[in-house]
């Protein structure tokens, strides 16, 4: 499918990212990206994405040098998600963690 | 960390899940859940979401056969996505693909 004339985005005029290392497949981080934010990382190769808290634009790594490399961007059935397959430079999380899904939630079963 | 009780929903009170398939690590399908339907996929072991277009609790495989047995849940670092890694009992998409993500963007980079 051709850029992002497509995406479904929300009443926000966002679009929610999975991002997941393309050669472990580790998934590393959800974040969301407007219109815009597409655009930069379709035409960088590099992740963008919009911030929510701070309402504003942000390439992945600008501060921590950890950006990612987008290896394929694929969108779902109803164009309403986006996963993002990157090789990243360093930990997606700001905590240092390689994953932003370093805990798991007590299991009940 | 302890059941939902930690977990950040937005305010339509849903946080979005996304589901992985635990032995092959392919990203399957982004989904919502509320609070009850976190409460019961932890219960019973298997996926359960809240539909946004139905507007109605939504055990994924009751329709399709194709439910998804949870391996495990995780959390991501400020509590406001879940990572839901299960044993599929077949395709994930409503259009009989795997995974909901069979389409490529295309790329301009």
């Amino acid at each position: 499918m051709n850029a992002s004339r497509e995406i479904k985005y929300d009443a926000s005029g966002l679009v929610p990212a999975i991002v997941q290392d393309a050669e472990t497949n580790e998934v590393l981080m959800l974040a969301y990206m407007n219109a815009e934010s597409l655009e930069l990382t379709l035409s960088s190769g590099e992740t963008h994405f919009w911030s929510r808290s701070r309402q504003e634009l942000w390439h992945k790594g600008t501060t921590s040098g950890n950006i990612q490399r987008v290896v394929e961007v694929k969108v779902d059935c109803d164009a309403d998600t986006l996963l993002i397959r990157v090789q990243p430079a360093g930990p997606a999380c700001h905590t240092g963690n390689q994953t932003c899904f370093y805990r798991e939630m007590k299991k009940t079963f």
